[in-house]
């Protein structure tokens, strides 16, 4: 089995998620990883892992099969996805759902220029929801498709409470609607909208002397994130958040509620829940970079998504290993 | 949008289930549906369908892109496919799991050697289960996926029950074990076999005459059927069968259970609970047979299982439409 040469650029949830998947992956190496921070100060044990400055990512070119792009969606992606595909293979998680269709022409010209693969918006959604959605539809065209997140943490929605004056803390966990999900499962009508599926619990600390009223109405009326969704808003103190708050699970589901005809319906539904969601965002990219090696050794060049990939590219099964074993 | 022009081999559930899939799919044309029984004895309103005798196949070969084979995978596939492919891309249901890896050996020659294009094997199982088998593995190497079943008719088992002398008519219906589904799902580890992870429940209408008690006896101790589950007999009347036992219902489940870390799990889950097993399987075989139709445009010939095809060819919507809209 050849081995696949990883890099990571990005120490953050998601680069360290990455390298902690590649410890279960026997067909890969992790050979460097690239932060913009001075690397002495991140105080990492280096006998473990080699951590350069982004400065350094060109010295590796004969060295590194797949570079995972780890930042941030809103700050780095765009801005480093262009560049590092001129001189490597790349995969990303980048999840801007209205961006997506505008990065890809860019970065299709970029990896058929210089003869790279880059699999861009890997993940769960978009990502492994993206192709069930699309199975879904494509197999049952009379029908509705429905997304609904969580129970889990928004990483968007904490921020944006954390910017109010006098939070010290904060989380935002998104949970689904059960009674609209039970109903779509029992093959019912319903009246799906993002703000009636799903409704929104904070934890908040407060600093000394905030007011606890004035910030609660700030966060039920924030425009884009809370308004019009059922919010409830608790105020915690730091130890207490410290202790149950700091993991960041998350999951969803992509239901499709069809008729096979007047008479039949089918259910179908893909399902996740997830103790650490940069953990396994992490493994669906690193499950990408294999795909994206397989792709680039055979000449087939330009940006993808996981739809445009066979199945069996993320997996280092052989074929007649595959048709023996898991069919 | 090119139309692709359909045959059907075989008018049984699953043809008749693809002739009413294809209703619903603005992309195809049903041609004609070829049967080994008498065209004329079957009395189809031939307004609608064309009905042929199969000895009339190779007639269509500048008519028809894709043929869909509906038969039996125990009687006809095997028998059928290799002779077809030689004229005619196509598509199958073949659920003879174990036979998989020897029967794709030998479409691939015939397909390379005829250029044309076999996807065989589509459905749910194997079909979609096996794509979520092999993403689920690829992307959580830590872990153990489990199959359910049910609750649904097995065909197999039904027919089964029906060859036993006295038996006039009789259903089997395959059960999953909810407690050890709620244990997988809630991270609890569980001893799973198919026999303890799954039960039987049969119902039975006796010829007059018939000795329940050792018909019961003989259902019970059957080999390879209901051997070592927990099988539960239910004497009806055929009345009361009819009314309630003639549809086909059937499900099942993928889950895997699996650490991204020593502390966090995944939960990997894939759903299907469908009114009717053939109207649903023959919508898997329809999508496949627009990418059949894609790769043989882009002369990419051979035999392919779902796990080989980027599903976006699953589709009928151009990549842009699909980046911007269901990614």
């Amino acid at each position: 089995m050849t081995r696949i040469r990883i890099g990571i650029v990005g120490y953050g949830n998601l680069g360290r998620g990455v390298i902690e998947g590649l410890k279960h992956c026997d067909d890969m190496d992790l050979i460097a990883v690239f932060t913009r921070r001075d690397p002495d100060a991140i105080g990492l044990d280096s006998s473990e892992i080699n951590l350069y400055h982004i400065s350094k990512i060109d010295e590796f070119i004969e060295n590194i099969d797949v570079i995972i792009l780890c930042g941030s969606s809103k700050r780095d992606i765009l801005d480093q996805a262009p560049k590092i595909a001129r001189c490597y293979n790349t995969v990303d998680c980048f999840d801007n759902h209205g961006l997506i269709l505008d990065y890809w022409k860019k970065m299709d010209k970029i990896c058929k220029c210089n003869q790279h693969v880059s699999i861009i918006s890997t993940g769960w959604d978009p990502g492994l929801f993206s192709i069930n959605r699309l199975i879904a539809e494509s197999i049952l065209p009379d029908g509705e498709t429905y997304t609904f997140w969580g129970k889990g943490v928004s990483q968007g929605h904490s921020d944006a409470v954390k910017k109010i004056t006098g939070v010290k803390k904060a989380v935002q966990y998104t949970i689904p609607n059960e009674k609209m999900l039970s109903s779509i499962k029992a093959g019912k009508k319903v009246s799906y909208q993002t703000k009636t599926a799903h409704s929104r619990l904070v934890y908040v600390v407060l600093e000394d002397g905030a007011d606890k009223d004035q910030i609660e109405e700030e966060i039920i009326n924030m425009e884009g994130y809370f308004k019009g969704y059922e919010t409830k808003v608790n105020f915690i103190d730091e130890k207490t958040f410290n202790k149950n708050h700091l993991a960041m699970p998350h999951g969803g589901k992509v239901i499709r509620q069809a008729k096979t005809s007047d008479l039949n319906k089918s259910i179908y539904e893909f399902s996740l829940n997830l103790d650490s969601n940069p953990q396994f965002t992490a493994s669906v990219a690193i499950a990408s970079a294999r795909a994206a090696y397989r792709l680039s050794q055979e000449n087939s060049f330009g940006a993808k998504t996981l739809v445009d990939i066979p199945i069996s590219y993320l997996s280092s099964r052989t074929r007649e290993d595959i048709l023996k074993n898991m069919m």
